[in-house]
């Protein structure tokens, strides 16, 4: 089994800003501990400021048996994401840090969350960990 | 550790009813299953109908290191149980086993979800283990 | 054939109280009238003031022909209700006392309508006997 | 007793299009059958699809004791119908075969029906036979 | 003179829960104190979490010469209260302990206020002892 | 213990104009009585029909123990005056003669409450005497 | 000097009809009144329930001076109406029998009004007259 | 008989400013004009730009047959002024100089109109001619 | 191959009127050189104002291979119109002289779009050439 | 004469995906069908996922007749590619394979259109073509 | 050359309130450090809460080259300020010495903002030095 | 000290495109005008049409004593980059070169100026020069 993770906008530093929100972490080194967590499961990360490589990412990811997507902010304003997402058949499932429902207004629009088959946002790091389980279900 | 599982209105009749959307077991089989998954922990379900039964259980449950609500559609016109989410310490992790996201307009506006520490809905009745996992973490 | 009568919230006090708008008759005479109506008819009649108890009424429904649903204050608010009757095979015709359209304007969003089989409303009391008989139908 | 049904646009085709909607009966079929249901009952029919002709035939009805009135989709247009139907006295009842309120959202908005008597939708060809008995209460 | 407070959903834990907000008084000593300040007035006080509940007293409270009501959080979704205020004679008034209008931005519509005779906020547990001179008036 | 009363915009000529919804009684002539009805407390009565006479009034009102504050239609419209409020200490109660919340729309929205210690309306006259009640607590 | 009048939907009834808010003056009567007034105008009066046949009355007006056009309630809905007053170099003046501003929310939006050189309403019939001394300036 | 002339803000400099627009007519010098159209009436000018002040003159302006209003911009913005007129019995007559409805999109909301007798705008400084014509009636 | 060119409201005076927006040909005359541009397609076409004369012209249209319709003004407003296209198989191609989505703000909400096969618009009278293409596609 | 098609995101792989709304065709195939279609037209393609470098191959247009542009998803959120089509002279046409109107609510809003010199949408690929002799014109 | 600065209203107390949003400087003392700063400009100070006087100013200012407005909360709901503004030739600088962008959601809206020639906000005091640099261009 | 001078999109083309509304003059020329204009501050300028390119200039700016950001278009759609506006310590000034809120309605809505330090627009490019100064402070 093999799963896709692909971290989007603002997501490339981890562990070193806004760590209250954040914590110390960098992803690369969590990444490590999602790899060890799951022995069976052949992980591959993918980080992109960019939409348009996160659209090709997911366009090239058939061979994939699932995706774990942490859009960033590109949830409330990218229909494109959405589109290729909708477009594939490899199950996409959404993940956030922060409980995004309890920020701002304009973050409980989400353009991603109806294109995706589930969602899981509030549980810090480990709401990769639960998306990977979802997908191995 | 010990958690309290509270499911809402129109979920009584899991397995029986529209089982196109929610399948075929029934909750109280798949509470077997949780609790044979987790042996170290003391699970607890309640179910009702009624949302001040509910905003009870959450009032007194104090003792309890989780709990996981899935509030059904109590989630968006139920300013009352957000309340009672919000004056409680014990962290609550909100579960739907559908995308809520992706059915009726009026379903994307939550009350609930804002009072939770977060999220989890799409991923059928595994949506309630993922929750638990994630309450241990 | 049989057919259920439900009578939501504030609809108890038929006949004594607001008799300018509802007129002098209380429903339980009502029933009488309309049982000798349809004689080839098992009517049954439940009110309740608690939505969880009409929706359980609804969801116990299933060896009915047909509900009469008069949901008072709820067609604006409940979610819920609707839910309940969007998962039930048995036709749902809801009934208004009085034409809601000409009240507040709170009074015509309206969730129930949506997921009835068909709705009258304006009649006074005849409401219900025209309801039947579209269930007859 | 005289009784004015009046049909608007679109509605002179019923039995020969959209027939899973409408079914196969042509109103003037269905006409005849009314007025054998109600042999002491003089009924009248207009069509048009013209909004003013409807306004003239609401305008000229004084003679009549109640009109029983579809309007097609000028139920979410027209405050011209509306004021028409606002300045007679006769006693006007609105119908619809198919229930207008589980479609479109622009559907959900109605000129007509705050100015009605009461109103009737969703119960097919029968919904015109409901509104006569409404009227004869 | 006797009149009726009843107190909502979220009130039956005054004095043990968020404190910062409702301080430690418990409502049933605070109500010993009411009384004693008003030894002239019959207070009789009543609290349940069901709207349907709150309904049913609103409805029976003809032998009193007022109600003071803190609808907590039903304030803000409620048309059933709303309607059963409009339907009784005896004077009702709103009190909220904390100030609804400083606060989240749905909690600025009110169903409850135009319903009631007048309305006071924001005093704390004073706001019923202002409520009941109101009635005294 | 010394009070600040504050009439805003139109209501100069209590008793004397619209005596159906505000009764006969000048506010000179209720102003005695108040003063009568609580003698340890230094009344100091300001109207104006100015916005920044009044801004200038709760400016300088640092030596007041409180403000009972009427603002008259400014309630809806005026954000200079709700800055005001919110940059003194003293306590500022907002009292409104009728209920506003039942009438026009537009008088739903306040910018003068949020800023407010409390808020009493609807109870004539009398809101003043229990805004006076509410800052000796 | 000649000026052309257009009535349109539901003021050829004028007279007869809801005359507590349009007087028992029909508007041929008042129209003779109107020419007697004005004797050096030549004055012209078009009624119509189509708005297809105003837009070409209107379209054909170019030997005109003026035109006093009376939408009725095609004011609130027309754009055909409002591109067809603004593809016409002859000035248009509204007017309307009663104050469309004090009625009806819908009746807020006007559609005409921005097409038009200017607007007179609520005077009775005498707001033709207003409008032709207008034009005449 | 004799009329109130009420010239609100920003029209003390017509005649001198946006002259395209205005025209270069001052007001005082129409006005002249005005009082020798109509011998027969007293006519009385009054302009301010405070709000305050133009709500005390129609408050003291009982003894008056009729008002004739421009409230400019306050037009779209002063609950104030709307409350002042409706508090009043002498008639009032809004006038516009330029015709506002074909203006900004704020522009389109009056708080003004629903409160006056009738309206008039778009025929330049003869809308007040105008006006004190419909007061004559 | 035979094709039905439809044209509603304001479009029979094209090359008369604002022939800065529509220019100096007739419809007539374009209407020839469309003909020989498609020598072997047969064109018909109908004018009308009417909204009900352009529903029928659609409803009677079986007979044609396709359907040209420049809705003019009625695009924004007619339900009508819309339901009329929905419930015929023939191909509606839906054509605009001018750009409309950069014109006035209500112009960019289009009824009619949304029940055509595809759209055309701002090509001057190229835009139907450019749809009889696309019809014989 | 010289053109230049832009197909921006999610257009690069036409002809594998999606293929029951957008065909088989890959775009490089009728790329040159479309060569071959227009022997005396210079055609030029250019595809990106990225708007940036849409933006500068429009900024960079000056040498060609027309552009034809589908812009994808960004039709609904790209203020920048708007600003860019405004700020060149060469006439731009926008193209849309599917109806656009037909789809979902948010697909309705479009930033683009109001710059582009007219619009096509709804003919599969046969769009382009007529772009092209739109352009020709 | 010669400047004006306008102060709005709440402004004539900088230094002594709200110190932690707008320092302990008097405006008086900054305005002689502005003097001071640009010897060769004559800057002229006036401050008032009464948005008439505030406008009487700008419509006196035909011999400033520049005027520096600070309108206070004026922005948000003063149509009649605006209206001053645009009516003179006269450079208007908006300045407000915090960031109104990231105040309240009712803060955003400015109808001053589209009428001044320049806007500058968010820097303290140093916003006027700025301004008049601005102007000095 | 030193200070980096972000462009965003359709920024690059200063002083060739659009002169009626930018000038002349090329950012490259005014940057030398600006570095001679501040001996003393070491200025960095970046030009990027990409919002990701911009991101990462804004992360890694810790070294620079401010930001002066003109992000064009993205000031309305970008909460991408408001997120990496928030999240460095850096200050950030906002500059527009023209009146950003003298424009179309969408322009209004900003997502970058709540999360500024403070912002400046309308001043043509001297509107950099003062943004600097800002940051001097």
């Amino acid at each position: 089994m093999n799963i896709l993770i692909i971290n989007g906008v603002n997501l490339s530093q981890l562990g070193t800003r806004e760590v209250d929100i954040y914590g110390h972490t960098r992803f690369e080194d969590y990444f490590s501990t999602l790899q060890s967590m799951f022995p069976d499961v052949a992980l591959t990360y993918f980080q992109s400021d960019k939409v348009e490589e996160i659209v090709k990412a997911i366009a090239n990811a058939q061979g994939f048996d699932g995706i774990v997507l942490n859009p960033g902010a590109y949830t409330h304003t990218s229909i494109v994401l959405a589109d290729a997402i909708k477009s594939v058949r490899t199950k996409v499932v959404e993940v956030h840090i922060s409980n995004i429902f309890g920020r701002e207004q304009f973050r409980k629009q989400s353009f991603i969350a109806p294109a995706c088959f589930g969602s899981i946002s509030g549980f810090g790091l480990k709401s990769y960990e639960l998306a990977i389980r979802a997908i191995l279900h």
